[in-house]
């Protein structure tokens, strides 16, 4: 590594110049030239890291919008922070060592100073793209997993929906409920990411919603028997539909409510009561306070994604350059597949 | 028993005259005479009982209004149905014999006829007051049971909060989650209540909801640390404030929303999407479908009543003749304790 021994090096960044209000524009970020020392201070337990891919996530919209009601804004002329997939460069920190390569929070820019290591995970499977771990083998993989396996109860013969389901979590969902025998349908924003839920992940069924006026009609087409479990990525009408179309003891799984992300009052919820009568459950979490069972999930799933029994689409951005163009895009669905942002390649 | 032999007896009914729209009045409904054969037919496996005291739920007011969102519509003209305590006159079901109590749905009227016993409950203790296999010993008491030991994982310590919390549900649920060790909130609609919360039952504090402009501030200050189990009752705005202010890994235990039931579109919820970050949960239920637990409830709550542990409150009408009133009483919220209705005396 030419990076070891460097003192000082320019650090390319992607900063957020104010809040946003309502959608996201690429003029809301700037790209910005720094340095950056290249070594953790002795009395710290942080790590140096070269940044290699950058994930584009939903959640990252509510961190540019200024108001605390899903998590903490990112600090104006700071670089925004996000999952990504890293190099170590330099160690203070006991459990980690210069060239290993790991995943977790970091920077967008070059080069990122982590001091806080809690989440950082070791990548110790680099035999499949490293990207890999921003989606299928990260935070969205490990969402899909949790959601499906641990939470949702399902069982074979279910009738599954899942909405965004071309995105990162979606698609694995669909495929992992398909493995698991279930009938899966899933509604997405694009003729051409329906074409992929049903010829490329295998869903039996697939929409695009921005087509169906009545989302109830649409539903009960789909599932004239109802809904077992229902993977919410978008909240909002949709899930009021849903709702309607539960079945008894049904489960949805609110992986997120991506349609909410950005409003100060989100639309109401009007079907809640059936819930009672359905004794139907809501469940939301996050991935994050599973991963202790990561190990489990690479146990899963490495076997998988080398036997092709679960395919996994990437759209990769070339560069920090394109970086806020990539989320924006990502933010406004135009994306087809998990939307990772390359930083430098090995 | 007099009765036995008895060809036909007259019978008085409360009969629906036409459904409801808006709150359910007195006039909706009508005291009407008939007669009954006290025969169950041979080729039947129904039961005949003479008919002792009759439950006033918030369910009914749905079974009053003519849509089909929750349940099937009281058919007009016929006695309109409910839990009740009764006595078997006559039996053609080799489970049930003369004489035998028992709980479950049953009309209001005089006498029954009923053809389907499956939720029909024998009542094998007798040594407390008959009335309350309507409440505490009946439906409402199995609602708390469920709510509290099985679905919501209480912890000692838990910040509880309870919704219409001096009803025939409430009031047991805030007395189980004293029991546990958990620090107990009630909200009531009536001064009066609000006493009976703190003086009878024991609930650490309680409020009159009609007094807080403001549920969401309310909430905040009698939950500064937040909410960890929220007993639903009501619905609508308060559960929206809720949900504000829950903790981490929260459930919402879904007992009702009796404020939508009369409503065809119910109010919006709007703070759905916080569930992601908080990990909460939202659990409907119905007790029927937990009846198996009844034998186990009885051998908890037997001794707890006998030892003066949990206190038991009813509101009780005297009459057939008084049993609209009470009804539009209690959905009015005017009742102090569980509502019955005596219809006759043993």
């Amino acid at each position: 590594m030419g990076t070891e021994g460097m003192d000082e090096a320019s650090n390319m960044k992607v900063v957020l110049k104010h809040y946003v209000s309502g959608s996201a524009q690429e003029t809301d970020m700037h790209l910005t030239a720094g340095t950056m020392k290249l070594k953790a201070p002795d009395d710290s337990n942080a790590v140096v890291v070269k940044n290699l891919f950058l994930s584009c996530d939903h959640y990252m919209i509510f961190k540019m919008t200024k108001h605390d009601r899903y998590a903490d804004p990112y600090p104006l002329g700071s670089p925004i922070t996000g999952y990504g997939v890293a190099k170590i460069l330099d160690s203070a920190h006991p459990d980690f060592a210069i060239d290993e390569l790991v995943w977790g929070i970091t920077g967008w820019e070059e080069y990122s100073l982590i001091s806080d290591t809690t989440n950082l995970i070791k990548i110790e499977h680099p035999d499949v793209p490293l990207s890999y771990y921003t989606g299928i083998l990260g935070m969205p993989g490990m969402t899909a997993y949790v959601g499906f396996y641990e939470l949702c109860a399902a069982k074979k013969g279910d009738h599954v929906f899942i909405s965004a389901a071309c995105g990162g979590v979606g698609q694995l969902l669909g495929q992992f409920a398909k493995l698991h025998g279930c009938h899966v349908v899933g509604s997405a924003a694009s003729p051409e990411k329906v074409d992929l839920l049903k010829n490329k992940y295998g869903f039996d069924e697939a929409f695009n919603f921005k087509d169906e006026p009545d989302y109830n009609a649409t539903l009960k087409r789909y599932f004239p028997e109802g809904i077992d479990i229902y993977f919410d990525n978008v909240g909002g009408k949709m899930l009021d539909a849903v709702l309607l179309n539960l079945r008894a003891n049904a489960c949805v799984v609110m992986c997120g409510m991506i349609t909410h992300y950005h409003l100060e009052q989100p639309e109401g919820i009007h079907n809640l009561p059936l819930m009672v009568n359905k004794e139907a459950r809501i469940q939301g979490y996050l991935a994050v306070d599973y991963y202790h069972l990561y190990p489990k999930y690479l146990e899963t799933i490495l076997p998988l994604i080398k036997a092709s029994k679960v395919v996994y689409v990437e759209d990769v951005a070339d560069g920090l350059e394109n970086a806020a163009k990539a989320l924006v895009r990502m933010l406004s669905g135009r994306n087809v597949g998990k939307q990772v942002v390359a930083v430098n390649f090995l």
